[in-house]
């Protein structure tokens, strides 16, 4: 009895063995074998991260970088005058917070989990040497860039052309599609998002966002309730989309 | 006699040898070594892009990447509709159609001269090879990217929480800091510059871009003439940047 108490606090303390398999079926490590892979998660910090907590911090130093191994994250810039700007969502199987394929010291945007998240992350001073001695990382990690620069290429274009509802209808299409849960009613949206999240991620208000999942509720197209948001027909939002 | 004038043709069927001085002072080059430059110049082609022509577009194979040494590129987006998007000026010095360092196949957007301009190219087979064996440039090309992924960025947030008026002056401000030449009566913007070509940048339409630009030339903050805009009051465009 007296040893299987002491033993509690003593395994908390020692951080739990990460297998390998965390990571073998992921892009940037899935050309690699057992041991290197083993080393790899030797250097690896694991941690879990409570729905709205960062994993870093706009302009801070950028001292290490991340794998997002299960939940959501919001990649967030926020203005002088405190207005948030959602960027992206990154979904898990990413990395993130991989400021030096940016050439850059410092993050360029917050990192808050969407929804409780487990990321593992590794000091930055390691970047260079996973580079050059990890085959299909570096290739990995410039494809992680171009996604992200595709998606807000996109997202600009969207802006600067199409109306609100068009602008909405294809953030619900794109969330279903990056994150999308098959349920009974139709494809939910994995991850807790409120009204005011959509608003930050179209660009428009609160007020347009509400009235106009009201009205889609009403057309039998979505279905909202507690943060949770289910497309039941996404090929009117498409239709809505493209017009 | 007939020895020069039969030398004259050869001369232009024969490509002028380029100088190494064309590139010992660009960042991805400036770590390396006179011979090294020199192989990287003789596998390269210099060609000149009249304004108005593309060096590469959307979506087709990126077979080539390309330094700007002269003049300026618009990189465009063309949507489905067939509205043009602006969505970076690059000037000379730079990087571009490097989509290997994007983990891409294709050029996710299209590069128009803005300007007369000048630029050499490279097959992208020897992308790779550059990256392994020359000091600096990978690092450089990250950096590149890290640059535009951050304006892009940075216009994302101003389409999103900035009125028009403020996303006009702020566009003013960023070209004049970008390309700006100094002029008698204050900093030109250094490429032809419509009012069109204005409303693509800031996601406005030519009306309000017109109707801005009027207002100011009375308030004698820009001077707009034949494609060419002055800006003679930066400060104040700041304020109203920032309001």
């Amino acid at each position: 009895m007296n040893t299987a108490a002491s033993r509690k606090p003593a395994s908390r303390r020692t951080l739990p063995r990460l297998d390998e398999s965390l990571l073998t079926h992921m892009a940037p490590f899935e050309k690699l074998d057992k041991a290197q892979i083993r080393a790899i998660l030797d250097h690896a910090v694991s941690r879990r991260y409570a729905a709205g907590t960062a994993l870093f911090d706009e302009g801070a130093p950028a001292d290490r970088f991340f794998m997002l191994l299960d939940g959501y994250v919001r990649v967030v810039r926020i203005t002088p005058t405190g207005e948030q700007v959602t960027a992206l969502h990154i979904p898990a199987g990413q990395l993130l917070g991989i400021a030096k394929a940016l050439g850059r010291d410092t993050y360029p945007a917050s990192a808050i989990a969407a929804t409780d998240s487990i990321a593992l992350s590794w000091p930055m001073r390691l970047w260079d040497s996973f580079v050059e001695t990890y085959d299909g990382f570096s290739t990995a990690s410039n494809k992680t860039v171009g996604q992200r620069v595709g998606e807000m290429n996109n997202r600009m274009v969207e802006m600067a052309t199409q109306q609100v509802e068009q602008r909405v209808a294809n953030a619900l299409l794109r969330l279903i599609n990056q994150t999308g849960r098959k349920v009974d009613d139709g494809i939910e949206i994995d991850f807790p998002m409120t009204r005011q999240d959509l608003s930050e991620l179209t660009a428009t208000t609160l007020h347009t966002v509400s009235r106009l999942l009201s009205k889609w509720e009403k057309q039998g197209l979505v279905q909202s309730k507690r943060k949770r948001i289910t497309v039941t027909d996404p090929h009117a939002l498409v239709v809505i989309g493209q017009t």
